[in-house]
């Protein structure tokens, strides 16, 4: 069988290298994260950072890519606008990619979306509770009915997005908030699928049903196929109409 | 300005006229409901409960009603056949429904939806705080961006509907549960709208934010045209093709 | 791989078994359908009949089928109610089922549906040209972007159905008249397939083009879970909040 | 009653002002579009073309505008992305869209559906068939169940467009094509309208379905509500939870 070819992306910003997140995550989360995808015999997962070259994602990594993973926050608007247009052009040409936590203002996110991502947020360090919506959905198999983070930024409806395809997953905050926090989106030959839980300062990465999730996402959002182009083919008449 | 005929439909059984209900509703959640509905100039709302002849939903009854409003809970199954697919055939060609509360279980939106209606709950006076997820919608216009409900009975995701056309709002519950308590549907020409809030053992429809979204519904369910009939029409060739 | 067990089932009237008709298919369109998708190897093809007991489709076939194939025209309304509540809630709780040409009238369609399925027909014997609209779904996979049927019965929009989850394919008729002919939808945890394509005066299932899609459709529609049961518990309040 | 204020844009390149064209729009496209609208009495159309300053869209004048119509053909890269950023920011903050024809290609197009907006075509006077889907959808009031356009360039599938919200209507062309040719889509606050028929050298926007339809378009896109901005709010925990 053929593996899934997974890029985890994270801006890995000067935040990310500070003692608080080091502790949880050594080496950034996008190696967090890429390590537990890699226990799963169908995935292959590598890594990029914002500070590599062409931000680690030049067209030949992409091209190889099936799944593109997004983790930034800080940095959103440190990301060149060409990179950006290449991400999202593969997507519409059947590269899955997976957004998590705050890449909802990621720039790619919003290029996809058409939309402005926004919602409300606070910093509490309150419970999570994840509630499954869709059981028979593929991203939720193995995933029990709900479970709890015991830490995560609170983020709260209205979410700025377009009606998501499938909500999969929708988030209880200790503090009083809901939010929409696993919904899947598709654009062209790409499948979307964000995912709120994922703060830095929280082991939120090293849940076991967060892993599945994200692990359960990429084999979801792997292409079906990848098209060479979209461009806007001057046709023919049918010879036999 | 025409004025949009609602019809409140209540099964209105035996545990609706004990004590605990009669002190909230003393002559029925349907006629609370059209008195706040009677209040907006544009509507003229009548009621019908299960006791009345064919239900109360005679033809020349759903003829004339533009909306109709659902609630039933413990006598789901003593609604004639016949009677449920007279209301789902109007809402085809037309008619909005809005059904309320427990209704999720009730033969008409069963049979519109073509789900179970499953969801989880209990019965525990919890706090609900509904939330807002559709701002611009026009079932949301005059809706705080959240408000609280001091008592409610729980229901739970997942719940088991089709993926709505839209989610306008999302319920927190103080238990830790979530749900999709406001969802909207079409079918055909009628325009479907869920709304959890609304147990009878709680004074829920004297809430003013609960008031307005009702009221709201129904100028949102209120048909832009009522069809004759759906039937499969044998139609000829066009002339010049 | 565990294989997909799939029951085809036809109503296989009278004027199936005329003479137009039998020199088509000598046995009946199930029987061919069956053929052709057992070619595939990840596939298991049984076939079932209005005139079997109980249709065919005892508990016992069902709770052994991964998807269902539809066929019935003539004698929609003789099948039995409890089938069809028996069918649609297998389909609720994870059963695929694909429905094929007038099918769209059947009872479990409409049951699942919601919807009248209401269109515009005529027997005219009209070339039929079915285009791709979703090239990167899976049921469209080895389907060339059109293709053509050389006589089929001619359907019309506008066709009484809730929006699809995914518009797969839209057909164009020589007369005049376009059609969305491959549509997707979900009803809790079962999916579903509509596809217009095969009157049965006509060899349309010797198609190759529309074999192709037929075996994706089965594919596609292979459930992920099938739940025992879609009840709605009453849940305890969560341990710790 | 409000009025509908509707800003009818249009790049109105050399092209269109050559005798072909001109014979059939002496103004210009934009100029006989809000004509027409202005024939309604609940809208004020006014005109802003490509060569204005700002390109015709400064703050102050989407700031004014309830719904904007979007024409563009051969000059979409020579639109400033500052105008194209303002534009789809006002959709979201709930101004209506409402894009015809070629602006499939724009840049406020696909900044807001997230797509290429890829489809095939040719430049050949078929006649095209524009056949309604949903009959009660507010945009179909008053159309006929199907018209014809004599002339039209045609349009095919694949159309690069995410799902629809509501696929309201679909084209036949007399070449033997189909395409999408009327789907609604919601971005945030702001609704959009996408209508394929007008190309330049036909006289289309002079047929009587065609200005029903933008007509019925602009009062289905008009802003429920527009809102001031879309950041993302830190918000505190509720007093009381």
């Amino acid at each position: 069988m053929k593996k899934i070819n997974v890029t985890v992306w994270n801006e890995y910003g000067d935040d990310q290298k500070e003692k608080a997140v080091k502790d949880i995550y050594p080496h950034g989360m996008h190696i967090t994260i890429a390590e537990f995808l890699n226990k799963d015999e169908s995935i292959i997962a590598k890594t990029a950072v914002m500070q590599d070259a062409e931000h680690g994602l030049k067209e030949e990594v992409l091209a190889d890519t099936d799944v593109l993973i997004w983790w930034g926050h800080m940095l959103h608007d440190n990301v060149e606008d060409y990179v950006v247009n290449r991400v999202t052009d593969h997507v519409r040409r059947g590269m899955g990619i997976i957004f998590l936590h705050s890449a909802h203002k990621s720039k790619p996110f919003m290029q996809l979306l058409g939309t402005s991502g926004s919602l409300g947020w606070r910093e509490a360090g309150e419970r999570a509770r994840i509630w499954t919506c869709e059981p028979s959905h593929p991203i939720a198999q193995g995933v029990p009915n709900q479970f709890a983070v015991e830490n995560e930024e609170t983020y709260s409806e209205p979410f700025g997005i377009p009606q998501p395809l499938e909500t999969v997953f929708i988030s209880w905050f200790s503090g009083g908030n809901v939010f929409r926090s696993g919904v899947t989106f598709q654009r062209e030959n790409g499948r979307i699928f964000y995912f709120q839980s994922g703060h830095e300062t929280y082991p939120v990465y090293h849940n076991e049903h967060v892993q599945k999730i994200i692990t359960n996402s990429v084999k979801w959002a792997a292409p079906v196929i990848k098209v060479n182009s979209l461009d806007c083919p001057n046709i023919q008449q049918l010879e036999k109409i």
